[in-house]
């Protein structure tokens, strides 16, 4: 299989399945970090998987987010929310256009590495809270990077329609090891297990386990 | 007027002319640095042409555009070619995708600010050498910022229309001081005059002038 495409890779469930998956192809991976409380944890698990795999990987710091835009997510551990992704609990921690400035530097490097693809770990349960995860972004944000580019570059989002348990079961299935994957939006040592990020990754394991037989 | 547009503002001619033009809604103009030869002569006469103006300006730096993206325009003068815009004579200017990257940060910018519009400075003239000027996709990328931000963010383009010449003759119908603005895609502290940017600009500043009896 060629290998013509780039991975936004943060480091959490989702992304670390998708590089297992599609490694073959996979000819670059891309970190951003942006101030995040997480962010470090996540290039720390982002760095070991790529070392595993044998894929180059790119960290990318955006301090001007950090600087200049508003965000829960970026005002330390006590302003994260508790609870579910229910209601607007979690509008706070939106990063405004954070999907679309990754995917716009992605699609630049691509062009510049002489890709054909950025590939992003999107799935079903991406939430409505987050305007940059709804299907209208991402058809208009693929249209405007095939549009853009000389090589007409696509987005590949395989995970569209998977819920979040189903994409642990394919990884688990694949033996990726979840132990070097981090999701906590407080960016503790220890996973808070109180945010919604980690109520809604531990359900997805524990249903993904339970599907294949494991505890 | 309600300030409530972010300009996208490099210091050259075209949007030196929107910020005059618009000067009563702009509530922040944003000039990005990534690294090419002539960048840190336009943001010069960008802080030159904000401060008379009264406009906030921030400066934000794309380092990892001069790091890891490939361009002439990033390769010091002696890479930039002579002559006309045509035919593929600078296909090896293009920065790889660089408006939707500008677009995009713009985007989260002004979210953050509580903005409710993005203004570029594209216009009638602007290349079918870059794929980031097209109506395609100039199209596309205003669908992705209305879609993926909460407050359903627009994007102003109105010089969509205009030739160089006519953007030339409304800024010196305004008064706008040229001297302050930079386009030379060499960077050298006189421009070059013989690079397609200086061509271009100096045509469209001798037609205007020409236009309003100026000499």
């Amino acid at each position: 299989m060629q290998k013509d495409t780039l991975l936004i890779y943060s480091g959490g469930l989702d992304s670390t399945t998708l590089l297992w998956e599609y490694a073959a192809r996979i000819a670059l991976a891309v970190n951003f970090s942006y101030g995040s409380n997480h962010n470090e944890r996540e290039a720390e698990c982002a760095r070991w998987q790529c070392r595993k795999a044998g894929i180059e990987l790119i960290e990318i710091p955006l301090g001007f987010m950090s600087r200049y835009f508003k965000s829960a997510l970026l005002d330390g551990p006590d302003a994260i929310p508790d609870g579910e992704y229910d209601g607007d609990n979690m509008a706070s921690t939106v990063v405004p256009f954070r999907n679309g400035i990754m995917l716009s530097i992605a699609a630049g490097l691509a062009e510049s590495r002489g890709l054909s693809h950025v590939m992003m770990a999107n799935h079903s349960g991406d939430h409505e809270v987050y305007p940059d995860c709804r299907p209208e972004f991402v058809d208009a944000i693929s249209a405007a990077i095939s549009a853009g580019t000389y090589a007409g570059i696509t987005l590949l989002a395989p995970y569209t329609d998977l819920t979040k348990a189903e994409i642990a079961l394919r990884g688990l299935r694949l033996g990726v090891d979840y132990d070097h994957t981090y999701s906590c939006y407080r960016g503790t040592p220890e996973p808070c297990g109180r945010c919604a990020t980690c109520r809604e990754r531990a359900a997805a394991l524990a249903a993904a386990r339970k599907a294949i037989g494991l505890h």
